[in-house]
């Protein structure tokens, strides 16, 4: 019906036309099929609405060229295949740019159907329907890769501007074809092979070893598709799980790996590249669950992950954003999982936290504009996805009270896609918390999933207190304790730089790429760009040799020295630090000083009321 | 014909229908009317979107109470009179919550229109049509006050719910009621008189002198409506260009103010209430030009306009957000200029900016959900509005021009309203900039309007260097050195503890408020939340007492002292400190230890080569 509402427009109009009958009362607009108008029709046939008398059916072309003057960023008009989610935070960022977007979806209420500039009801596997839809696009793009890629290619080759390319969709659409295209430009992989029969597994489970991932090539995701044999002898019924040998299938070799992570690419027409921050994806039954961005992961495997991302993006053809989902393994390599050829759940928390969100990023890339700053405004980002608990209204009702704990939490932002049903397991929404800190946004989390707050929660250190010896111990711990007033998370070791100096090295080395943030330690000045602060101990003597020792770094290695044996001056400077950039740390040092101040004052007066005498009583 | 087309449903109906037909081609919804279901109505007869199967028509009741579960963040449907820019970036904030909005607005292609769930078609100023609209929304809200305000007086006398109430839209629309109102709760406001004839303006002219502010009560708006009497003979004139006096005139004492500064106000329906950091609104021709968020004024001035800000919504009823404007006089006062009850032009940064947005906010509060967090997740913003510069196409070019130059300036997001003409001055969009710094807008500014580079550009200071006197600069010009390596703007100054206190002082009490985020001296330590940086001076002694005088700071008052003349490494430790939360500068620095490293090395193989005695001379 929806396929054929498509093709014969006068009947799809007697439909929206009687659905806008006082009886039926809908909103029509997006059941309504509004064919292109031959080149030539008389002004006075021209839609009166601005959607219609303002679009360009040209496709994109360079600014400045030859044509009508733009109004506002673009004249043209983005068609999205599919109307999904992630359509509709597409036309959320193009209604904010003043971009209109078309979507061909078949379903009436699909969630971009609210947002978009016009919505085509009809499905997006069907050639004939994708051909009608794309008459009415300047640049065409999907929201989901299990499109008609074939019908595309044939697009293409008569001129329509498809980005990405056909090329790409199909070589994304079948994963098994998407693994040998990435291993043929040198990406690393999991080991997987193609599959045929009973014998052919078995071989690969005998190479591979158990567990072993069975995967179908097509129409996985979410989980969806793939099945793990845990021993030969369940090998055939997983076959059979995942639809026999005849459905297309291969196998991978199990990763062991340690987080998994993404990194969301930006590829503009002219093929220069744009990477956002690492996240880390955080799945539960194989479905993403909670997205951490930036990953807490070494500046070395942030490089690593970003380039192995890069590199596989500019294999495929065609402009947009893309999703590459690696693995990180115990022995840091990173691997390629998969990619998706478009906005992806790894990259929700951009809206909230990156300076040019995802969906933005890939309306300009397939518009030909330049490529906005992926990096982060704001240091640290958390998004949870709303998955339906249950069917029906008690789904719904379930999914309201997180909503009800999200709308309390500083920083978090709801995101409810306005899906007409709810399943089990469905994206029905998303929260992003946005905040200071990882820990601010880690915290907030704990509140939103209701944690027990008796769970042990290991915040990564972002100060690091070292000693030569515990003898220093006595006078050190006054930094622990000003360090644990301010809830700052810190570490405190012993790493002498006589005794064991390779261990300081390490140390040193390896303190930034761990998150410390500030050092309190003499020596290590040398091995690290972190600022370090150095507390002179005093010993039997005076200690003065101490300071002197410390303070008189050569030029070039700089040391905050603070007065002998004040490790209590060593922690509230490493909070001075901090606070630089915190305003909320920086209210409680305010607050600190005026306390000291008040108490000098308390003293004073008591001094003044008692007398001198008494006061020494 | 419009508010005919919201009181006949039947010939409403029958127009969108034609609309739909081929020939006109247009997208039918927004000229839809669809009249409230009366109770009863079978299911079958329910229309089939979504949007009218889902939207609860009652008022919005607490959470929790009885009635259908709700589905997402809530079932009430907002009314918004008025589909403007406002109203589009409400809807925009409402989709991304999936809230729905009905908007009422006489434009067919207004702003609004393309993205709200429902637009009516008819007159917010016109009594009948507001009562029908109303009838569909569970609350009702304005983007503009010059509505029908007699008619939501009647409406919530019957139970609709109106947020703000009918008594502020009241109070607000009459500018000189208004003034009235918030002198009566002691706001501070300029002088102000109403005038009804030539003799009373001219006796208003001689105690408040000239120039003489005359405006006219109602309907006024980015200055029209205002107009400037520069001296007793123009005053007729004045009045005449005004309307004359019985268009309903006042005049208020002309203001010198430094600076026009705004907050927005949110409040909930309990009355608490929420503001959003003071921003600085520059004008242009009297209509808002650009927008600096936060503002540039003292802690102490954010304070008093805060508070004047939120003293004034408590005096006013109902929920919302308000936006406060205010002057800041040469003498450190704050006065109301006036309120909206509304979002506004000065909070169009909070959607990129802070962790609620004004329009998200302004949801949440008429809605009687949480409030959200008001203060901003990037430490600045600026934001520039596209003002018509021409009419036509001339005027869509001119636009065109500044939004290609926003789309290649990192942490530019461009806003296109879509307004389908385009005219002198007429608000068509607007550029918001965030980044990490005031500097880094500030200069992305200028990019944007391409002002002159050799324009004197001051860079405010991130790191104060203070010393006690002249004689210690040959020293203490090392940290100037590496500050001007590492491109760190600073400011260097003579401040002594013991010959200038008082400087001393307000130099520390000031420093954070200016921007400093690092001071390198010894003595005020006790003054600031700043990390100070200590640099022993040698005298023609030894410099062991200055360096034992600095380091020797009581407990709680932290110094980061480094050796005895070493200003290099005072320079360098403040580089590292501003260098824990930017990446571009950590790496300068690595890369500049690399380079002291190879230095090393390379006197370390010049040495083994030649030998000592050879190296030696």
């Amino acid at each position: 019906m929806h396929a054929r509402l498509l093709n014969t427009p006068s009947s799809a109009s007697a439909g929206a036309s009687s659905s806008s009958l006082p009886s039926a009362g809908g909103c029509t607009r997006h059941a309504s099929w509004n064919p292109r108008l031959a080149p030539g029709t008389p002004a006075s046939a021209q839609p009166s609405l601005s959607l219609r008398a303002r679009a360009s059916m040209e496709p994109a072309t360079p600014e400045g060229e030859a044509g009508p003057p733009v109004h506002g960023v673009t004249n043209t008009v983005v068609g999205v295949l599919g109307g999904g989610q992630l359509g509709k935070m597409l036309c959320q960022a193009a209604s904010q740019m003043g971009v209109k977007i078309a979507i061909l979806d078949p379903l009436e209420g699909c969630p971009a159907s609210s947002v978009c500039s016009e919505h085509v009801v009809g499905s997006f596997s069907d050639g004939d329907t994708v051909r009608e839809f794309a008459k009415r696009c300047g640049v065409l793009t999907v929201e989901i890769e299990h499109v008609d890629a074939v019908t595309l290619e044939k697009l293409e080759k008569q001129g329509v501007d498809c980005e990405p390319k056909a090329s790409t969709i199909m070589t994304i659409q079948d994963k098994y074809r998407q693994k040998k295209h990435f291993s043929k430009f040198g990406i690393p992989l999991p080991d997987f092979v193609e599959i045929e029969n009973l014998h052919s597994i078995e071989e690969a489970g005998e190479i591979f070893g158990y567990p072993l991932m069975v995967k179908s090539k097509r129409l996985a995701y979410d989980g969806r598709g793939n099945a793990v044999a845990r021993k030969k002898e369940e090998l055939s019924s997983v076959v059979a799980s995942l639809g026999g040998f005849e459905h297309g299938l291969y196998v991978e070799r199990w990763t062991h790996f340690v987080k998994e992570l993404s990194v969301i690419v930006a590829r503009s027409r002219d093929g220069s590249t744009v990477c956002y921050p690492v996240v880390e994806t955080i799945h539960k039954d194989n479905i993403c669950h909670i997205v951490e961005a930036p990953a807490e992961v070494s500046d070395k495997i942030k490089k690593l992950a970003t380039s192995v991302a890069e590199k596989a993006i500019k294999s495929l053809e065609g402009a947009g954003v893309f999703a590459v989902e690696l693995f990180l393994t115990e022995d840091d390599e990173i691997l390629l999982n998969e990619v998706a050829p478009r906005p992806h759940n790894s990259g929700h928390h951009t809206i909230e936290s990156c300076y040019t969100s995802q969906y933005e990023q890939h309306l300009r890339a397939i518009l030909g504009l330049p490529l906005g700053d992926p990096s982060m405004k704001a240091p640290a980002a958390i998004m949870y996805n709303i998955l339906g608990e249950d069917e029906g209204e008690a789904g719904f009702v379930l999914a309201h009270q997180v909503i009800q704990r999200a709308l309390n939490i500083p920083g978090a932002s709801v995101h409810w896609y306005g899906k007409p049903e709810i399943r089990k397991q469905r994206k029905m929404g998303h929260i992003t918390i946005v905040g200071p800190s990882k820990n601010t946004v880690k915290s907030h989390l704990d509140t939103l999933l209701k944690r027990d707050a008796h769970e042990p929660k290991k915040d990564s250190p972002r100060v690091g207190v070292i000693m030569g010896s515990d003898s220093d111990l006595p006078a050190m711990k006054d930094a622990a304790i000003i360090l644990k007033y301010f809830n700052i998370p810190f570490e405190l070791t012993i790493v002498s730089a006589h005794r064991t100096p390779e261990r300081m090295e390490d140390y040193a080395k390896s303190a930034k790429d761990r998150g410390l943030e500030v050092i309190i330690a003499g020596m290590v000045a040398s091995l690290t760009c972190l600022p370090v602060i150095g507390v002179p101990i005093s010993n039997k003597v005076s200690g003065v040799d101490s300071l002197l020792s410390i303070v008189q770094m050569p030029k070039g290695i700089p040391v905050a020295t603070v007065a002998i044996g004040n490790a209590e001056n060593a922690g509230l400077l490493a909070v001075r630090i901090l606070a630089t950039r915190d305003p909320e740390l920086s209210d409680m040092v305010i607050r600190y000083q005026n306390n000291l101040r008040d108490t000098v004052l308390e003293k004073a007066k008591r001094l003044e009321d008692l007398g001198w005498e008494e006061y020494l009583k």
